[in-house]
């Protein structure tokens, strides 16, 4: 009954069609249960500066998260974000950027979720964000 | 020396080509300080439930911080955003998007802001976003 | 049937006794419908530095909504915050510390609200908080 | 040179005096080099409905947090909060509270930090925080 990561990026894509434009994907599930995502590098992602703008890292967090309640719930109606919360940490390349997100909470009426996003190739995180969703009823 | 609201909307939109393709612009500046933006609704901002997505508003909100800061303290170099918080309040119509942002403080290294996201012709906010900006030094 | 302030200050100081302890107190509803409190100075809520430590200053912005909330809604069964943010703005002094609160929403299911606080005898806000609370089922 | 925990503990209980009423203490730096703090349960700390109250939760959480800058940096003047942001996850039994903090940045201008508080004897987090710290100059 879990989706496969490509499921899971044709309904994000179907379902919201700016991330389909930013090319998003899902990539993998790793052995710790997070979820990863991609966001390719496209150049109307930059700002002053060469480095990528804050809404292009927030689209991605955000629809890394929504990605990480489907391949927990399966396919259920869309989830409702009802706040989120992000720290930029160090300027990103102008690169792909990866969101890796930890569930925190899956309850019944909302989940909160944790997304650490990188630079291809870098070590250190270059934003960390929370947000909190609320479930449709089962 | 202030820059005037068509000034503003051009550094944006130069700066931050995102902030272009959305057809985001600054409308003015309101006898109490705020500088309100517009963001025209478009089809690819939708997202299940036909209401707007979370990412296409925060973009706005966040837009409409640094529209606040060019406002104030003319053509800088651009702010890097330190942090950002929004919590959603309803369910946008598939409109345009306001935002009115407030100054809540303005120092020499950091300004913090707060924007209220209107819907068109709606009279209470539909979220509600802080965001604070690193500053060019002087 | 709308609570005064003082049942309001009883209903808060018996529910949460650390309130109680700092002597916290509602003050004054003004005439934009703000609830104004005030937490008293005491030397056990300074920090290195000669200011307010941050937990003294959260723990009033999370009392001050709280009686926003029962300013509202009544003698209700206690609301639980489910998420608080603050932005710290300034240092404050040793002295009284006000918070002003707003109501950004209130809905069936939850209450968003903005808290600014404030020294006493200083015009800007030393800290700003937003926090979401769940209401008990009428 | 690095502060053992008893160290840490008294710094923090010397500087915040709120910290010290309390009781909270540094428990260990486990493998992960994450910094455990335990807040004993005191009847104090209840809210209605039988559960430890927001303000005791986030008092717990940042002084947890400038535990692990402490831990890092050794004996530094004190850091300030920037910003603080919490999710409150569950309700926590009257228990002691305990504190796991991670360092997601430590940069030199500032430090970002997230803890997990768990309820004595859980296994799932009762809230989870972020906090940013400006350091002072080295």
């Amino acid at each position: 009954m879990t989706l496969s990561v490509s499921e899971i990026t044709d309904l994000i894509r179907q379902g919201v069609p700016l991330a389909g434009e930013t090319g998003f994907f899902v990539e993998k599930v790793d052995a710790q249960g997070r979820v990863w995502c991609r966001q390719p590098y496209r150049e109307n992602q930059l700002r002053p500066g060469g480095t990528l703008s804050g809404p292009s890292m927030m689209a991605l967090a955000d629809a890394a998260m929504y990605a990480a309640v489907l391949h927990r719930l399966g396919r259920v109606e869309m989830a409702l974000t009802q706040n989120f919360h992000i720290n930029f940490l160090s300027r990103p390349a102008p690169r792909d950027l990866l969101a890796a997100v930890d569930v925190i909470k899956m309850g019944r009426r909302n989940a909160v979720m944790e997304a650490r996003l990188y630079s291809e190739g870098g070590e250190d995180p270059v934003a960390h964000a929370t947000g909190t969703y609320s479930l449709p009823p089962a």
